[in-house]
């Protein structure tokens, strides 16, 4: 079925050569494709907008959507979004094919994607890519999956080649979830990061200066985290700790006088103290500022979506 | 004037014995006259309200701002706010001391410090600490200093004491800024990854289990940083990046439509999504997400302080 089949004889290491096809060829699925052509296996590509992604390096580009889907057991999907993923698969018979869709999406599109491909005979699995398209074949580069454990395993080997894969669970909606999760804290720590880059370059602090003291200290705040997940887990979020929220409402404000003072727009600053200040409303002023994952739990009355 | 003086023989390292004030006995303050006291200075201790700080372990409490200035010719200050530092300086003589205020507070609040603490013929430092109390005087505890590069000098061997001190300007609102700048980062840190609590934990996903996917994630994370630098020195964000602003404000609806399904508040998320769609609308969807830091420099037309 797949499974790797290696043959250490004169030092060499030979995985079965299989048939891949990628569907969509966008700057993530050409980096796909030419990680599976690199290794041996006979890839197939095929792109809405045919012969746009130049050279394809070994990849052979097939003419339409049913073509590609014959040319291999193996298909891997990574267009815009879900809508897209729909319209390809539109009346094409994938039956017997193992579908691994590597589209961004929630985990509600993922679970209703994998009730109708499996309906249609064929397995899925669900993925999130947690690199940018030049990290696809490395070790740094993160891919969860979800769904099929069967499919999965089947094809671990070649799926193996785009970076390191993890498992995440058999419900479909689980790597989407972990991916969307992943993805919230690095923009909250990005845009964290270039709130301390403006804030420091109003006197003209250089970024590439300002460097030095930012990376060890973001690392070392990075130190809470354990912390803070145990704090969630037992939902105890102390009394008495050293760094309390009310300290911290208190002296939160600095950053706006600050902010207007120096010229830097204080947006991205804004919601977190909110909710913090919520919760020392709420009469929580003395617990850990983990604390504010209680309110995020609670769903919004007013509906923004 | 006070120079770190060693003596080797015999394996000792020896500094002078200094006689050191702390005003303010709060958690923090007790934690820097306590650390003081444990290497042998002569450490004098004032909070406004007296003999609520506890065990001093060797710290002497004096009666009076006054009396406790009379002590010692570096007088080292950690209270609520600056206006607690205004209400404690009030009429009190402090011609000829050495004020290290390590008070949380913005810029502005530091240099009017800073000019009315040496119109009364005191030198000034002011000073940020990157730390809670617990890592005071470990070398983990970073705290930044800046103001009389010559006063700081003088008592360099004793703030040694309370971590790995980083002088970093003669402009006494640097040290402020930076402090600011750094905390600003943390919080957007720290709420990502509650945000990613949050999400994951509305399918069950116990945070200490997440940890693993996610401090390894968020520590990978941390090199995209000297690229932000680089790019924002330069003031050139890129085009045909590989991971364009486009691309990413068309995936970010994801957000809350799987924020909405799972029943966790998207608040932290909202901002930065804002940002990026309106660098998108002025033209610029083909840059590096790093290029908001240019609406971040523009101070908000709607004042909101
Ligand atoms: N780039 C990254 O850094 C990155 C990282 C992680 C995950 N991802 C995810 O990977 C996916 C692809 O991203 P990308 O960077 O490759 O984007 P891209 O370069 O913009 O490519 C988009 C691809 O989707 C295709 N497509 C769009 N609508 C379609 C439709 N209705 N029918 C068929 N094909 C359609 C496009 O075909 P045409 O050429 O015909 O337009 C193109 O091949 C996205 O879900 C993205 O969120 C990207
Ligand atoms: N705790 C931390 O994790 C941490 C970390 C970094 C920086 N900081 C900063 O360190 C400073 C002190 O924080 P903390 O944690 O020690 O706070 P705290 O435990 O709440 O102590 C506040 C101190 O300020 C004094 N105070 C308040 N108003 C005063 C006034 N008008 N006149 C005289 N004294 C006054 C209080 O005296 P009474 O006892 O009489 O009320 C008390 O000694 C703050 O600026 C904080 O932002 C704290």
């Amino acid at each position: 079925m797949g499974k790797t089949d290696r043959d250490f004889s004169n030092n060499e290491v030979c995985v079965r050569k299989e048939n891949v096809t990628v569907l969509g060829l966008g700057q993530m699925g050409v980096a796909l494709a030419r990680a599976f052509a690199r290794a041996g296996h006979r890839t197939t590509g095929w792109n809405r907008t045919a012969g746009k992604a130049g050279d394809l390096a070994g990849v052979v580009e097939a003419a339409s959507v049913a073509d590609a889907v014959t040319a291999s057991d193996l298909v891997v999907v990574c267009v815009l979004d879900y809508s897209a993923v729909q319209e390809i698969f539109g009346a094409v018979d994938i039956s017997g094919r193992t579908i691994v869709n590597l589209t961004n999406g929630t985990p509600r599109q993922a679970r209703e994607l994998d009730a109708a491909v499996t309906a249609r005979g064929a397995r899925y699995v669900d993925g999130g890519i947690m690199a940018i398209p030049p990290m696809i074949g490395r070790p740094e580069a993160m891919v969860l999956y979800s769904g099929s454990t069967q499919a999965y395993e089947s094809y671990e080997h070649v799926l193996g080649l785009l970076g390191t894969g993890t498992f995440v669970g058999t419900d479909p909606g689980l790597a989407a979830l972990y991916d969307l999760s992943l993805l919230s804290a690095m923009y909250g720590l990005h845009g964290g990061a270039l709130n301390a880059f403006a804030l420091a370059g109003s006197e003209k602090v250089p970024a590439t200066d300002f460097l030095a003291l930012l990376v060890p200290w973001l690392r070392a705040m990075l130190g809470a985290l354990p912390r803070f997940a145990e704090r969630i887990d037992s939902g105890d979020f102390g009394t008495g700790v050293s760094s309390k929220l009310s300290m911290q409402v208190q002296a939160f404000p600095n950053f706006f006088d600050a902010s207007r003072e120096q010229g830097v727009r204080d947006d991205l600053l804004r919601p977190i103290y909110e909710l913090m200040k919520q919760r020392v409303a709420d009469g929580h002023g003395d617990q850990d500022g983990a604390s504010i994952v209680e309110l995020l739990r609670t769903p919004s009355t007013v509906d923004r979506g």
